[in-house]
């Protein structure tokens, strides 16, 4: 009988522990992945701390799962997967395949998505065990601990600038440059967009810069964020990756008109927009729900194209308890990725 | 010299009072109208209390107005009028020109948009002068008391559906069903949505059943809004034409996947909409602001071929101030207008 | 041992038999559906003149196919089927799933379409197992009789119709008012759009006001399709369901700016369209395939709900011969379909 | 009585000679331009041949137009421009202003489109008088000789691309490589595209990585193009700015599924594209109508935040005819621009 790690928490805001378990067999339509790499994502926390419903324990969380093809369930080869062949999972962990959105091809908002971590076990492990459509291939030149952050913090931003209204040479602008908005900024560029990047302190214009932005606005520069936008001609869109409404809220009147407000980051405090910000000159506040295994390879090969990497700190998977406190805290640069092995 | 009435306000929150005025020539690229009737709309209140910046009295609002061009100043044949030709001027009342939106060609969006009775003196009124490209021409099969309403409360609900993502079939609800939402209801059914309207009380069912809706939701009767669209499936769109930010918000998670709020009511309270209602479900609000000229135009043009009609009160102009406060109170069906002559 | 009837045909350009089969048990994923009424499509003779590649004898077609499930084959219940559920199978039946359109969710591009009667046996028969995505569900109101054609003739002209660039109250011209041609009629009035209808012979033109078309122009009258519709002020979109490349390309110079021709009739022949016919106003030609299940779904109720049917000319599936000639001789009035039992 | 020179062609098919005219006044809503740089475009042999209904001898052609505001007439101001402002004028050099293309706001399809060198004297010339709304801006890093090809080879290639279906990351082929080809690949590289380029011959394969494309095609090496680029995977987008139509026609097979032909180029004979090419894999042919004043300036503004210039040959307005002759010939790298002063 051979085994497997696994880096669980035993109840809600409990620390993490490394246990044995006994490997298991993928099911019909299921595959069984060797973990490379698992990045550590802040949603995580929402399982960590049971502030999503269904979350159950113990908990092994994970949706920024990197690895190969080791077990392929009864019909699971009809996806065209192959032992060995290099794979990524994100939020995207799986969909029911006959809700009205499944049926209609938008999987990704399926109401019984499956989330790596929620719907299952995650990918905190040396193995993780998912339904056939969940992976997506990995580009030959994008190392494992790479392509991890890109299955979710990758694909939302760039997802969500792609099919956001702006199109080539608008001004956009990343709210935030921690894990996400780092490479929101780098596919914001790529992309040909006029880049703004918004963030916490004039120190960090310098990093903005080279990660290619066009402009940099210090939010806490007393200029108000929605006057440094309309300065530079107003924003088609505003990717807002970070946590707080208020935040969020703040950059509306930086929007030009027929701008967009691309939401991507999971706050539930109320956003404090009123009709007639948005009314009189069209905009708009889009939620946007990271990806599909598609769209996760898609940013893969964007980011293989563009030599776009994330930025990580790569840690065993035994120091998982460490480096999800390290990640808690902010100071992590800039995505925290365990790796086995 | 010839002079005509106007129906004005001497100051904020002021009484309408009937004035004597010298009949004006049209400027350069402009046009004096023949009023025959005029709209009054929930928004003129914003002008009348001066509750929007830039306001000035004696006031004289009116930006539904429908009657014959007049007189035409230099250049203004230009956009192809003639003395006779049968016009209404709704909120779109001329822009800039040279603006990036109007030289991108999304006027209505132009930030120096010009609103009758709020840049100019408005359609109270036996005569207007109005820029030369406000005009919409009438169809011939549309009395100018039907037309005055479509300016606004026409145009606004008619552009607000057809730019919606709703497609035909699609689950479309309205909220409120007073003087925009008693339009939007037949604009949908018109336009092949399963139609839904949402409002208070169950006396309204058999009306809103008349005006065509498929599925009628009375938001008093204790199930919340929300869940009576989910249990038909939930909406591709809700045009929120209700007055209360509140009664907005409760719609929200009435939408299905990719659901769109379309906004059309200027309250002026935020919105108590979270992140977490928009993201993972790809969900939508969006700002409507109205339509230019030529939107006024089609939708005219819609309603003369499907038979669509607002539901007036017309009563002499010299009656505006009554006409207004009966506006005012909610009472009106569903539309007050000003008739001269 | 049960037996069910096909009617099926030896050899390339061969007639019609009826032959005994033994009733197939479906395999994993796959349904058996109880056959109620099979429609005959024009596109049925590029199968049974061997047209297309791949058509394999004996050959059994048939993609309009109405009925109920019977039997379902192991994970087939995956897509929420039961046994009685009345299904609907069209032109798609099926996706292969993995290629980069399925996993897109854009499965009816698939380029492993699985066309019932060219990729499987079809519905000219009492029995067919078709994959478990490929049936759609058929509303209470319909009888089989009138779902069968709305799989692929149905779905086909109002899919073509939704996704154009048409918005309500445009121009839409439906080119043909034969077998497609009376239901794309019928769903343009439908979808609010300003229809004309276009077909051979002025003794047309009452049939065509009875589907509701606003305008009729007889295409042998002397005046060019193009001149009459730009009489009308430009089609801001023409489906194009007459077979011919030459009617097809007739009706180009007919768009407005920006219009849009959609192709759904599969001549083989050359387009004789030239880049300025389409350069200065920005016309498109726009190839339109069917739909997927969900499409015929939405057809469906769509007709459902605004009392829309194929008129059929409805015969036993053992004259599948003779009415197979019927329709290609152009006389059915205007869809034959097979019925059982 | 001060005098211009302006290089024009006394009837059709004939050589250009240098004239003198008497410098003019610009009307009410004109503009007077001090030309510092006019680009040569192939499509101004169709007025010199008068290939194109309505042109007019002598000829001064020219649409590729850098220069200065030198006067206004009576009202021009109202476009917010002023003497000493660097423009230039493309294709656009105006619109009605009245009909539905243009009160609907897509100006560049409007049908009285006034093309500089076809509705009034063009650009090969000292100076030249415009509508105040053909002018766009050049931007400070902007050279004239840069800016003019920019106005009709730069806009046409850059807004057809951003409006095609093409998102950030998909396949984008370049048909052709000459004037307008070798700005195209910048742009599609700078927006993101996997970029292909097509040309004829080995030996431009350098070349064409140098502007950056990821692939090169020569359409003389034996494969098809269209198989070349299905081995690719398939292009979301062709932008065929060849003049051939059967060069455009061999490309159709290499779209993928959903893909978008997007011609530019002005051929008159017939593209030999048949329905069955588009139907199944829902393929697109989109007529790209280069540009308005506000896509120029777009198109301005990107190149000079990525970078992109057009390469060009420099000549004075003297030797007119050489140029004209030699871009004619095909051996221009890549565009001719005439310098006055």
């Amino acid at each position: 009988m051979s085994t497997y790690r696994v880096a669980q928490v035993a109840a809600a805001g409990g620390t993490f522990e490394i246990a044995e378990r006994e490997v298991p067999e993928p099911g019909p339509g299921e595959v069984r992945i060797a973990v490379e790499a698992c990045g550590i994502c802040h949603s995580d926390s929402l399982f960590v701390e049971a502030a999503l419903p269904g979350v159950r324990f113990p908990l092994v969380p994970g949706h920024e799962i990197a690895g190969r093809v080791e077990a392929l369930g009864e019909g699971a080869d009809g996806r065209n997967l192959k032992v060995g062949d290099r794979v990524a999972v994100g939020w995207f962990g799986g969909s029911c395949g006959y809700c009205t959105p499944c049926r209609g091809g938008d999987f990704v908002v399926c109401p019984r998505l499956k989330v790596p971590g929620w719907a299952y076990d995650g990918g905190f492990a040396d193995q993780v065990v998912v339904p056939a459509d969940a992976p997506a291939r990995i580009p030959e030149t994008l190392a494992a601990s790479d392509a991890a952050p890109m299955a979710c913090a990758g694909v939302t931003t760039f997802n969500g600038l792609r099919r956001s209204a702006a199109r080539p040479g608008d001004l956009v602008a990343v709210l935030g440059i921690g894990g996400l908005g780092h490479l929101g900024v780098q596919y914001a560029v790529a992309m040909g967009f006029e880049t703004v990047a918004i963030a916490r302190g004039a120190d960090k214009a310098d990093f903005a810069r080279r990660l290619g932005a066009h402009h940099y606005v210090d939010s806490t520069a007393g200029v108000a964020v929605a006057d440094a936008l309309q300065a530079l001609g107003g924003a088609r869109a505003v990717l807002a990756t970070a946590g707080s409404s208020d935040a969020i809220t703040a950059a509306v009147d930086g929007l030009g008109p027929r701008g967009e407000l691309v939401v991507i980051g999971a706050a539930a405090e109320p956003l404090g927009i009123s009709p007639v910000q948005l009314l009189m000159s069209g905009r708009v506040v889009r939620g946007h729900p990271s990806g599909t295994a598609q769209d996760v390879e898609d940013t893969m090969a964007f980011s293989a194209l563009h030599g776009i990497r994330p930025m990580t700190e790569v840690v065993p998977l035994d120091e998982a308890d460490a480096a999800y406190r390290r990640m808690l805290s902010g100071a992590a640069r800039f995505r925290m990725v365990l790796a086995t092995g």
